[in-house]
């Protein structure tokens, strides 16, 4: 079955007509679907289906352990199927479907691979049921607790575990999987652009060199409850100005230090129209190039703040295998090398000492984790073409 | 009973131990409670009670009827019990228990009424549950339709009618009541301060003038949803900056035109940590002295913000009766007179035609709506004083 063929036969899975965006959450009916066709796909190439310890599937042409004890381990290449609440068609499944047509075009031209080479559909990239990205590539590396995986609840009180069980995965093998790990020889990620750069370089695809170093803040801004109609202005502490002064310098201190600062998250509370909040609690992500610039916005909106930004999370910076980045750059005719504010399993793959890339594909909207993220469909093929021609270089 | 006494005892009923806050909400077993406990001090005092179409219990000093034949209807004082959700000890019962004490006080020296005297207890002045303030006085008053009243819900999904038919309240009868309401000459509501201004004049009673004009708008900002961590700045269409535009140019429209602007209830779409909002919307609580003013507030706040201020209700200023207040501040030894913004059951009637007044009883915090509200204990036996020396001039 060709690209098109494939992209259309899991356009509809998981589609909610009210927002024309996809909800495809890890272990659900819809998730299940797809790993359905996945397994349907690989059968249809004669792929030896292998599923991991935490529930990802792995598509082998070759035989990967003979690979693995003659020192020659394998090149996998793939992504993940899932998507965010209301996400786009292209996080995710770009990679998947571009892997499978690119096993098909490297048999059309009767490529005869020395190295076994692997597609692999990630379960739980996004996270959105759960609350972790990239469950199922931080499980297999142990970077999440296999108990702590299990014990975690989505919004309906469901446990990882009661949902993992519910969909048939044998929810007691969950955990590191060095079997599954020791396979992978190269890891190559093919994923849609999640900003405009490939738009402003005229070119279709580049080569990752780096995901910058993210964090999560929360700041709790305290003030005093009281009647919205009865309290001088004089007399007011009113922790709502002090989020329009932390959201302000959230954007300046970014600005300033060329990084990204977004407080998508709000609490208030009580959150009456005519109260005065007693308290506004806002977090702030975070992320840019290096360390020291990311720190330096948060510390810019901690002086503008009445509140101190508490950390819940820090990601340090993930370098790719960069040797690996330019030979997939040379041969794509000098592809440029891109770096990215996103988290990917190619980056937890990457901070567990395994060798990967990634690949991205232009998004002229720059748009992602909306239905607006989009990639013209021939740019979806030259996707299909520099993987290709990545996955021959190596596993030649 | 004295008026500590009967403080005392009601002290206990809804006090919610985590926050020491109130939570007496309309046609709740709290409720119910403090409905039984005004019954008994009704009946200790040897007062007829009377329940009207609304729910609203009146306890009266002599034929409020046989006056209405003669011409000369009734002295009424009094306020609610019910309160905000986790609200102060005072706003309500403090008009509620004055009021007794004031029957007790002109009993003990003597004093023989010309006119009936009543206590009032209206019920649902807060609107906690089903969302409109002042619901018994704009129920008898038909400024609250009785359908549409029966239909409210509470937040459990239960409808007002459910409520009242679970308390034993006759929802059939529900709706305007000219039986209850020409029986009332004169309403003088006592009522804790919600402002500072008594501590600066160094009294502890005021008189109440009007009640500022207010209203409440909903702004609603859009944006574009997107990828915290890959969208770079000037791709963003971030409505979060809008609030914080609209907060502050509330905060400086108000203090330009004399009014209180406040921004208390905000909702973020889809409020995730890594996700830029595709929407929030804010609402405007906006009073003044007059309706100029509080209009220029809101479109300063239209000019400043990316979305218009789409209006959602709108009082116009409350006047009390002139004559009588002035009358009531000679009586109180030029006790001042103070607007507020805030509305009262005793701006419902005045609103429907009738001669109303308020008392203000100093609040040295100036807190509002919070168990932070207080007034010192002598400052309550001035109030009941004031009410007291008030009731015998108007009931002479």
């Amino acid at each position: 079955m060709t690209f098109d063929a494939m992209w259309s036969v899991i356009a509809p899975i998981g589609l909610e007509a009210s927002t024309r965006g996809y909800r495809r959450f890890a272990w659900t009916r819809q998730d299940a679907l797809l790993r359905e066709w996945f397994v349907g796909e690989a059968s249809a190439r004669g792929l030896d289906l292998v599923t991991d310890r935490a529930g990802n599937q792995w598509a082998w042409w070759g035989d990967p352990d003979a690979a693995v004890a003659a020192g020659r381990p394998g090149v996998v290449i793939g992504s993940h199927l899932d998507s965010v609440p209301d996400g786009g068609a292209f996080d995710g499944p770009l990679g998947v479907v571009s892997a499978l047509a690119v096993v098909d075009a490297l048999r059309a031209k009767g490529f005869v691979p020395a190295r076994p080479i692997a597609v692999v559909n990630f379960v739980d990239e996004e996270g959105a049921r759960f609350g972790i990205a990239c469950a199922g590539s931080r499980l297999i590396t142990g970077k999440l607790d296999a108990g702590k995986a299990r014990g975690l609840r989505d919004a309906d009180g469901v446990t990882m575990a009661e949902a993992m069980t519910a969909a048939g995965h044998a929810v007691e093998h969950v955990g590191p999987d060095e079997e599954a790990l020791r396979r992978i020889g190269t890891f190559v990620e093919l994923h849609v652009e999640q900003g405009r750069a490939l738009v402003d370089l005229g070119r279709a695809v580049a080569v990752g060199s780096v995901i910058w170093p993210h964090g999560r803040w929360r700041i709790d801004l305290d003030g005093e409850a009281n009647h919205a109609g009865t309290t001088r202005l004089e007399d007011r502490r009113d922790p709502m100005l002090a989020l329009a002064a932390a959201v302000l310098a959230a954007r300046a201190a970014a600005t300033v230090n060329g990084c990204v600062a977004t407080v998508g998250k709000v609490r208030v509370e009580p959150n009456g129209v005519n109260a005065i909040p007693s308290r506004v609690t806002a977090w702030l992500d975070a992320r840019g190039p290096d360390e020291a610039r990311v720190r330096a916005v948060v510390e810019g909106v901690g002086a503008q703040s009445s509140g101190l930004p508490v950390e819940e999370s820090w990601t340090p910076e993930t370098v790719f295998d960069m040797p690996l980045a330019r030979r997939l750059s040379d041969v794509l005719d000098g592809a440029p090398m891109l770096s990215t504010g996103a988290g990917h399993d190619a980056g937890v793959l990457a901070t567990a000492g395994l060798s990967t890339a990634m690949l991205f594909v232009r998004n002229p909207t720059g748009i992602s984790h909306s239905p607006a993220e989009f990639a013209e469909r021939k740019d979806c093929h030259s996707g299909v073409g520099a993987l290709a021609a990545v996955t021959e270089d190596l596993a030649r």
